[in-house]
C-alpha cells in the first residue's frame, strides 16, 4: 500500500486524491494546499491528515511518494524539494512554462534515481493506447501520417488563460506529447498557424490564439498534424488517427452510452460526447496512478519521463516561434 | 452515511460491497457469508467487520440497511428476517424461484413500510434508461414493438445451472423486467420457444434450453420480443429497441473504447464488447446503490419494487408453461 | 442481347423496363399494359414497341423472355401463357394470393424446362447476401437465431391494401422468403401475432393488421423472428441479423450518404434511410435482371424458383392461420 | 435531348459516355479518340457514330455540346476549338498543367458567353455537398477549420505519373477545389510538406511525393488542412470535415453495404470502402452531367467555372512552391 502525499487540492488534485483513495494499492497519507479549505475537503473524503506546509508533507514518514498538482509555477520548486526529501514524484504537466527553469530543475535532480513521472494522462487512454499498439506491433505497417484532433468544449476561465502560457503550452502540449508517444521518433521541423475565431476580442486581450493547426515532420518524413480549438459546441473532441503503409488506426470519440434515436427528421446519438477530461479520461487517470504505483513499488520503467515533459515543452516553444515568425522552425533551434 | 450490512460475499456480493465502500453516501458496516473466507476477503477491502451469522448482521446497531446477495433459496428467509429486524432491504433478483414462496414472503412483510428494492440492475443502465425516457417522454410516440436482445458471452458453471431454475427464470427474467419497465403496461399473453443448440448435451442433462425467443402482447396490442442465448462468441450482447408511432430508440452495445482498425481485408472495432455484466453494467450497479440510498435516506419511491420482482417471475412461469405446453399462455393463468 | 417483353408498366414494371434498357446484355423488345398510356410511357423511354395484348408479346419473334409485372391476379394466367408460348419468365411476387391457383399453375407448367424466376428481389441485396454468405461459408458457425426487421415508411394506398391479400401475404412474404433463403432449411412451425396500432380504423375496415411479429422454428431448432410495421416515420427499415455458434452477421440499414452533423444538442446522420424499395434495392433489382439473363442465356440455375415462390406463400398462410386461431401452426397443415 | 459529342474514350471518357447514354435528357451523338478502337468500343455501347477527328465532332449538327476527356495536354486546344465552333464544353480537370496556357486559353475564349464547366466531380457528391450546405446554411455557424482527407487505394501506372504534373497538380487539385467550394473564400497563404514514404524509389525517379499535407489560411483566419496519400491499403479514403462555431459536419467514407460481422476476435464491416472513383463518385458523375445539361438547356449558372479550374491550379502551384522552397507562400505570388 503506497502512501501518497497530495500537494494541491484544486480540481485536478482532488480528483487524483479520490482516485488514489479508491486504488487497491495506494492511499492518501497527507494533503496540502495553500487554500486550507480545499485541503480540508480532500481530507474529509480521503481521511488523510491536512499538513501545514509542503515541507511537512515531505517530512511525513507515512508519505512514500508525492503527487504534485499545485499551480504550474510551483511545480519545479516542489519537485526539487520532493527529490531532495527522497520522495518519488508524480508531477502534473507542464513541469514549468519556462524551458530554462525546466532545465535548471533537471540539473538539480540529475543525481537521483528516484522515479519522476509527468502527468500526460492521455497516453493511458484505452483508445489512444490501442492506436499506439497498432503502430508499434506492426498492424498498420510503417507510420506515414499521424492526425490528432483536440477540441475543448469551451474556454477555461480568463484567470486561467492569463497564466496558462498560451494555447500551445497549455492545450496543444498534450498533443505534442501524444505525437511523440505514438511516433517513436522526434519531430524535427514544426510549422504552426493560429487564428482568433471563437473569441477574437478575448484573444486580442490575451495575445493568444483559440484555433491552432500544427504540422510537424520527422527526419524520416513522417507527417504529424495537430488541430485544436478552445470551443466545440458538440463537446470534448478527442481523436487520434494513425495512417500507415498497411492500414489505419483511429481512436474515436466516446459517449456515456449508445442510444440512437430515429425520427422523421433525424437519426442521432442521444448521449453527448463524454465531457470533460475527468469523465473522458477517467480510466486513463486510474491507469496513470497504476503505472506510478507500479514504478515506485516494482521498479517498472517510468511511463512518462521528465525528458518527455521537457520535449513536449520544446515542441510548444518551436510551434510558438513558427507562429510568431511565420516560418518553419527546426526543433534544434529551441534546445 | 448509510451503514449497509452485506449478506453474501460471492462475486455479486463482493462487487456490491466494493461499490458501497466507494459510495459517497454509504459504507459497509457488516459482512457475512456462510463461506467465512469470502466474508473475510470482503472485510479486508471494505474494513467492515465479519459477522458470525445473518442474525448478528440484523442485530448490529451500525447496520441501517441490508443488501442480500446470498444463494437464491435463502433470499426470502433473509428478507423476512431483515424486515422483522426493521432493516430496509436491497435484495438481489430473483426473490425466489417459487412463486408460492414469493407470495408467502410478500404476506409476511405486507405490514411493513420499510423499503424493499429488488436488484434488477439493468433498469439503471444509461442507454436502456434513455430508451425508457424516449418511450415515456413521447419522443417515439406510442410504443408498438419492443425488442430486447440478451446474449451471454458463455455458459455459467454447470453447478450454477443446476440450481438456477432454468434459463427463463435466471436469464430471461432480466428481460421480463426490462419489458415491464419500458412498456408501462402489463404483458397479457406469452409465447415462448426454446432450443438446445449451443450445448445440446448439457441442456438434455439439465432439461433446459440455451436459446430462447419469447413473444408477449399487451391488452392494447403492443408486441414484445425477447431473444436470449447462453453463448455469444462475440461477447455480452445487450440491446433494447423500442419502435413507436413517431420513431425508434435503440440502446446499442458498448465497448471499452472505439479504436477502429482498417486494413486491406478488414475494418473493425479493436475493442470487444464490454464483458461481462460487472463491466457492462458498472454505472448501473452504482446507480442502483444511489437509488437505494436515496429511498432509505430521503424516502424517494422504491426504484424496483417487490411487486416488480414478483411480476418478472410470473412472466417467466408463463413462458415456461408456454414452452412446455406448446401454446400461448394467458398471464392470468399464472397468478 | 436478350430481348425481354415487359408485361405491366406500372411503377414496378416501368422500373424493371428502365433497368433492362440500361442492362449490357438485355433490352426491352415489347411492352404491354391494359393502361395504354402507361405502356406508351415505357415505350418512350425504352424504344420498345407497344403491343396490343399480352398474346402479341408472346408471339413476337423479338421477345426471348418475358417479365410479368401486372396485377397479382393475372400473374398465374400470364405465366401459363408465356410457358405455353415457349418464353422463359421472370414473374413478380406473389405468384398468386391463392395457394390452390399457385398449385394449378405449377401443374400446368410442370412439363416445361423453361426457366421461371420469381421476383424476390431482396435475395440480391449486397448486405443481405453477405449475411447469407456468412451463414453458408461458416463465418458464424451454425445458425441459431435469424431476425428480420422490415418496416415500410408508410401505408400503401387503400386501393392496394384492399387487394393485397393482407400484410402477411403482401409484406411479410418477403421476409418468409428471406428466412428460407438464409436458413437453408424449411421452417416447421409458425406462430404469429398481429396488432392494429398505426392505423386502427383502417385496419378494422380491412380486417388486416399493421404490426406483425412472426416466430418460426425448424426441425433442428433454429429460431426465426420476423418483425413488420406498415409505418416507420424514420424511413424504410430493412435489417437482417443472423446469430450463430461462432458469431453474428448483421445487414444494417443504408443511407444515400454519411454526413454526420454534430451540434450542441445533437450528433446525427444528415441523410435519411434510403427510401423506398426502388432506391434501397436498386443494386438488387439490377442483380435480379443479371441473374435472369444468366439463367436464360447460360443455363445457370434459377436464382429464385417457382417452388420458392410457393413456399413463401405457404408460410404466409400458416402465419395467417396462427394469427386467426391463436395457436402455433405446423407448416404441414397448409400443404 | 442534348446531343453531346464525347472527345476521348479512355476510362473516364467511356464512363461519361455511358452516363450520358443513360441520362434522361442527354444522348451521345458523336465519339472520337486518337485510339480508334477505344472510340469504337464507346460507339458500340452508345450507338453514337465514330468521328475521324475532333473537328468533325465540332462540325456535326447533331452535336449540341462537347465533353472533353482526352489527354490533359490537349484540353486547352480542344476547348478553344469547341468554343470557336460554338459548342458549350464540359472539360475534365485539369484545364492544363501550365498556368500560362490556362490563361492564354482564358483570353482566347474571353469573348464567349457559351458555358464552360470544369470536371471537379466531387462537388456533386451527396455527402460532401451536405457539408457544403451545413456550412452555407448556418448549421455549423462560422467555419473555423476545414479538413479534407484524400487517399487513393493505390498508385496509378508510372506512365500516368510521368505526365500528371506531380501529386499536387493531379491529386491534391481535387482538394484545392473542394476547399474553395466549401470555404466560400479564397485561401491566402499556403504551406505544404511532402514525403516519399509509400514508394520512395519510384518517387525519387519521378522527383515527386506520395504523401502530402497542405495547410492554407484565408484572410479571415479560417484554417484548411489537406491530407493525401497515393496508397491506402484499406481503400479509397474520401472524407471532408468542417468545424465551425456552432458544430461540425463530417462527410464519412462509404461502402457498398453495411453488413457487420462479429466473432470472437473481431467486429467489422464486411464490405470494403467503395473503390475507386467511378464507384465512389457514381452519383456525383451523374449529377455533374445533370448540372451541365441544366446549364446548357436552361441557362442555369455554370456549376464549376473556368475560373474555378484556374484557381485550383494556382493553389497547386503555390503548394509546390512552398514544398520546394520550404516556406509559406502567399497565393498572390502565383497569380
Amino acid at each position: 500500500m503506497l502512501g501518497i502525499g497530495v500537494l494541491g487540492c484544486g480540481r485536478i488534485g482532488a480528483m487524483h486524491a479520490a482516485n488514489i483513495a479508491a486504488h487497491a494499492k495506494a492511499r492518501v497519507t497527507a494533503v496540502y494546499d495553500i487554500n486550507h479549505a480545499a485541503a480540508q475537503a480532500v481530507s474529509a473524503i480521503t481521511g488523510a491528515p491536512v499538513m501545514a506546509s509542503a515541507s511537512e508533507v515531505f517530512a511525513s514518514p507515512d508519505v512514500d511518494a508525492v503527487l504534485i498538482a499545485t499551480a504550474t509555477d510551483t511545480h519545479a520548486d516542489l519537485l526539487e524539494q520532493a527529490i531532495a526529501a527522497g520522495k518519488p514524484v508524480l508531477c502534473e504537466k507542464p513541469i514549468d512554462l519556462s524551458l530554462t527553469r525546466v532545465d535548471r530543475c533537471a540539473a538539480a535532480i540529475a543525481h537521483t534515481s528516484l522515479p519522476v513521472q509527468i502527468g500526460f494522462v492521455r497516453r493511458f487512454d484505452p483508445g489512444h493506447k490501442a492506436v499506439f499498439e497498432a503502430v508499434h506491433n506492426g498492424s498498420i505497417g510503417k507510420l506515414h501520417q499521424l492526425i490528432i484532433t483536440s477540441r475543448d468544449p469551451g474556454f477555461p476561465p480568463q484567470a486561467y488563460l492569463e497564466k496558462s502560457g498560451g494555447i500551445l503550452r497549455d492545450m496543444t502540449i498534450h498533443d505534442f506529447d501524444m505525437a511523440r508517444y505514438i511516433l517513436g521518433e522526434e519531430p524535427a521541423r514544426v510549422f504552426a498557424v493560429g487564428s482568433r475565431l471563437a473569441a477574437p476580442t478575448l484573444m486580442n486581450v490575451l495575445d493568444d490564439e483559440d484555433t491552432i493547426t500544427v504540422v510537424m515532420t520527422t527526419h524520416s518524413g513522417k507527417q504529424v498534424i495537430l488541430m485544436n480549438s478552445r470551443e466545440a459546441t458538440y463537446g470534448y473532441d478527442q481523436r487520434v488517427e494513425a495512417f500507415g503503409s498497411l492500414g489505419m488506426a483511429v481512436s474515436e470519440n466516446r459517449r456515456s452510452h449508445h442510444m440512437v434515436l430515429s425520427g422523421s427528421s433525424f437519426t442521432g446519438q442521444a448521449a453527448p460526447l463524454l465531457n470533460f477530461f475527468i469523465e473522458r479520461y477517467r480510466e486513463a487517470f486510474d491507469a496513470e496512478i497504476d503505472a506510478f504505483v507500479d514504478t515506485v513499488e516494482n521498479g517498472s520503467p517510468v511511463a512518462v519521463s521528465y525528458h518527455d515533459g521537457r520535449q513536449a515543452l520544446v515542441l510548444a516553444e518551436a510551434a510558438l516561434k513558427s507562429l510568431q515568425e511565420g516560418r518553419i522552425v527546426d526543433v534544434s533551434e529551441i534546445g
